[in-house]
């Protein structure tokens, strides 16, 4: 089986994750790694002495040899050095927020259309065995209905000084629920407070609302003492906690849920009558190999099958819009609409196995 | 020391707590029991045979030897039977949230103003000892500057058929708040939903600002699997995370905060650099006594001293206003003004010491 | 139906909570309380004005009409209480340890069965309803063959000054374990240490081993800062951790478990080999009903209905001989073993449902 | 500076770890790694593709250039490896337990004195943030005087073929207690249960009595469905829990303790009494440096500087004295006594400053 020849371009914070992990898949040569700063590829030359490191981003486009790019850069560059990608017929894995904008991310999203090349965006968590666990919890319909997603992000710093707390934070949590829900929200609310007198919110809190009552929350802060990382899922039969920090049980599936009956007529007004039912709670084993390890496998197979990505353009289209439309919220105080359209439809259930596939 | 005679109106869910503590109260001579339901009160009548029960409310308002009535009927009575008790030249200690409008709550206040009665609201959670440690460590200055306030209230219900989550559950983290932070705030978003077709919302997130970018947020839900009484607390200085279900160390004081240096020519745009410091934590013991024992002993000082209640009728103004807002935004959708008036000042720093007290 | 006509003597740290729950049990009538302190007794007819109160013991074994006393005195008084209680025809239920010495106990058993009355310890944790949930996992089998039993409860303690921490703490557990396992042990190691120069140990380790390799173990302490009430329990199929503190799943039951396959020549010797499988952790609700209560009602059940008593002499009589055998290990250094009899066989599995039988 | 030449033998499960470690310290040329296994010097080649691989342990001894060698092979071979390396003058650095025997470990420490060369015990947990951390609050003499030390190391296990549960995890612990305590016990009590029929031990439970009350004990086991690692100290003055797994508060210092009055006249019998103290908790920051990091600089200043090393082969030669104590006792049934001699000294409370010293 042929390898896939890959560069990387971006050695900040995670990219050293994304370069171990391309560098030590089988089907994978590491070609290039690519930095503006010299002293960041000397210390990855030690470290990975077959691979080729660079200053310079021109270098990974005119080798025909390459096939993939993979860009670790700030969130401003993603646009520029995606396009430049693509345009050169390379297929692309980019980090997440996938760009500024959401008029960006469909440009992107369009050229890798229409050149038939694979655009990916590195939304981990969807790749995570806990979460792919809760993916087939909700696929089988164990849940029933699903009533609310909550999720908790926070903890003291790293302030940002040029994006705010959804930027950074978010982006995390609204992939796993696009993935995890597979539905699209209709309107954003949006509140939070910026106490570095720099106009960057450092905390803020999300409100998406669906049709059929489905409200999804998010937390985010970079000013809390401790670290949660928590989210709940609640459906109509069962209710789901995630706890990421948690050294055991991350995943606990509760046998709780309500039902309602049919109106009623009570104190002489009609209403609808709640009950609960609180049952047993099972903690599921999940496979614990590194998320972005499967996520890297399952790039390789979809450049060299042609599947389409868990992740694609269209899902880190999905989450900047509702990003972009959250910020609007915030800065106007008022809620906000997410545009929808053909381009971005959310993911029906798909029969997702990049391990299985991964051991052909 | 004469006893203060009291009576008690409803025998609910709460009301048999109220009469347990002011029962084993030595000030105090708990002369009645009322409610409309005589099994109710034949079941209180076998644990206290020294009590009179009655069905009558008017027996209490007319007995001349009757000092103080204790209101812990369904909420949309509140505001009739405190007002005839006032009327009656009672004082009152009316369960929360006090009335179900701020209107009421206001006529309550100038009745009570008038006649020179005490007028007290059962928020409970002001007398709780490990709130009145937190109190003294904000007094104190170790948080510095309040930066948020952030309160999870969350549970598989008991689903209200009359008033939704906000009312339910609120008031408890409403008036913590309002205990702790000494400060109004202006404005209130409020997003929610409701699953049971009967337009009573079950979940609902709440956000507060306030001047000087302080911030609130509450988190109030009947549908969570997992059962959270969680709060943190950011100052400058220090932080604060509060859990009251855990079994050891409720309160967690940081010594993590945020400093903000002078702004700085970085990238060619002027903006402030934030650096953040993680130091110890310490969590303080604090006063076991429960926090009922500790507000009926306080109701008792009020009463025979003359003194100004800790959660006194405007407290209870104040949290009403902020739920009628709250929900108002909830209908609309969009934010709303919150109303102040000089008749509810919020409390400043005061030297509070019920159990000291007490011992006199 | 007649009611069980109840003295209760002994008002000190537990004896109250035997008062309430026989007072408020509708099949008794609890008629004397008695304790040798009068200020005790006054504070006791204030909260249930029905029930005499008598400094005299004689009272109740005098008196024809009462049909059984509960003994909660210190642990010295008992055998000569409730042979008193016996030889005068009354039912007894008395507080754990169930006598200072197993010769005492076997006497008590004797004089139980010769008169054909009611002997049952207050063992209360069997009636606990997460300990009869996990007594019916290991009932059906879902544990395999039980591998161990481990145990932890520490604090930071009541120091008693006649007793160490073994008569005070580990009868809880002992109990337990003689419920659940049904098995009775042959040796005991215990070591431990006295830090007050009093010779009272303040800390204390027991070993139990059992035929086929059953171990089980035993830490109490009164010197830890943190306070731990933790029990594991291992089989071949499945293992149950339990907490006792913790808020939510105090028990959980893990698929998890060991295999032993045949001998194999490995390196030239002859070994086993291991495997484990981990699997899911499930978490079962179960009743909630406070263990005294569900306890109480048995008692009555036991003494109308001539049933043998879950915790009846007999098991009083097992934990005792544990404990002797483990103080002497304590003092000498060398590993005991514990005498068995006809008398004291261990309790087979039993269909306990006194629940249910509360019900008729 | 010059570098300190190293090879490291043995690339089972720990090697890699010390492997990458040494090879990232700047002071250190990694110049050899030896297995006798091809396949894994393959798999560490491509990783450090500087470094020379041999299936030969002579290359290391022979090479005149080579100043230390770093042994985590088996047990078993640690006496031969390490004697060879010694006697070929190479300092050395041994995984733990230091040698199958104490007599082997005594020649070793003989040898490296008799030869003026470092022989140090890869104790890792001697160099970890948390453990030194209580260390300083131990020295600085904050607990008061150490009445007990309790250690639970318990999970589902890596089922050993060759050692029983002790050697296997004890030494971790046993090390932790040597370092922090810098005191000797004088006799061991075990007791313990073989599940899989091949006489190996999978749980074990070890008693260490030192003069003055001072009693330690130690869990460990392969059988637990839940993986625990805590520790408790406890002092007169205060106590504390160390739990290395949970992810934040590792280090709880309690302000608990107890205080032993004079004798009094109680009861007719002379007893002291014994009344205690509950304050605050707190929870100090550490050096969150990996500990290998820490103990391989520790290592290199040693070597260079001819300092004394905190896991010298002293402490290694202490903690196989009690394992091989403990395993008599645990077949013999009987408490064993540890012997000691001028040799293996306990530390005395000595200025430990690893990551200072690095920065030289």
């Amino acid at each position: 089986m042929r390898q896939l020849s890959v560069g990387v371009v971006g050695c900040g914070y995670w990219g050293p994750n994304l370069i171990r992990n391309f560098y030590e898949n089988e089907r994978v040569d590491l070609k290039y790694v690519c930095d503006l700063v010299p002293e960041k590829l000397a210390k990855l030359e030690r470290r990975y002495p077959t691979v080729k490191t660079t200053v310079n981003y021109q270098d990974l486009l005119s080798d025909p040899e390459l096939d993939a790019i993979v860009i670790a850069t700030p969130v401003r560059t993603h646009f520029r050095l995606a396009q430049q990608a693509l345009s050169a017929n390379k297929h692309v894995l980019v980090e997440k927020p996938m760009c500024g904008s959401s008029a960006e991310c469909a440009q992107l999203v369009a050229l890798a259309d229409e050149r038939g090349l694979t655009l990916m965006v590195d939304h981990t968590f969807a790749y995570h065995g806990a979460v792919r666990t809760i993916k087939g919890a909700i696929e089988r319909g164990e849940l029933g209905e699903i009533l609310y997603f909550d999720s908790v992000r926070i903890n003291l710093g790293l302030f940002q000084s040029d994006v705010n707390v959804i930027w950074d934070l978010a982006p995390h949590d609204l992939s796993i629920m696009d993935y995890l829900l597979g539905q699209t929200p209709k309107t954003v609310h949006a509140t939070g407070s910026c106490h570095a007198g720099n106009g960057i919110e450092d905390i803020a809190y999300i409100t998406l609302n669906f049709d059929n009552n489905l409200i999804a929350h998010f937390n985010v802060s970079w000013l809390s003492p401790v670290k949660v990382r928590q989210m709940l899922i609640g459906g109509t039969k069962k209710m789901i906690a995630y706890d990421d920090l948690t050294p055991m049980e991350k995943i606990r599936i509760y046998d709780k849920g309500i039902s309602i009956s049919e109106p009623q007529n009570v104190d002489s007004s009609y209403v609808n009558s709640v009950s609960y039912r609180i049952g047993d709670m099972y903690s599921p084993v999940y496979d614990l190999t590194e998320a972005l390890k499967v996520e890297v496998s399952h790039f390789v197979d979809c450049v060299l099958n042609g599947q389409k990505p868990i992740t694609d353009g269209r899902s880190g289209l999905r989450i900047v819009r509702i990003m972009e439309a959250a910020n609007l919220s915030l800065k106007t105080g008022q809620p906000q609409e997410i545009p929808t359209d053909g381009v971005a439809s959310p993911i029906a259930n798909q029969s997702f196995a990049p391990l299985e596939t991964r051991s052909k």
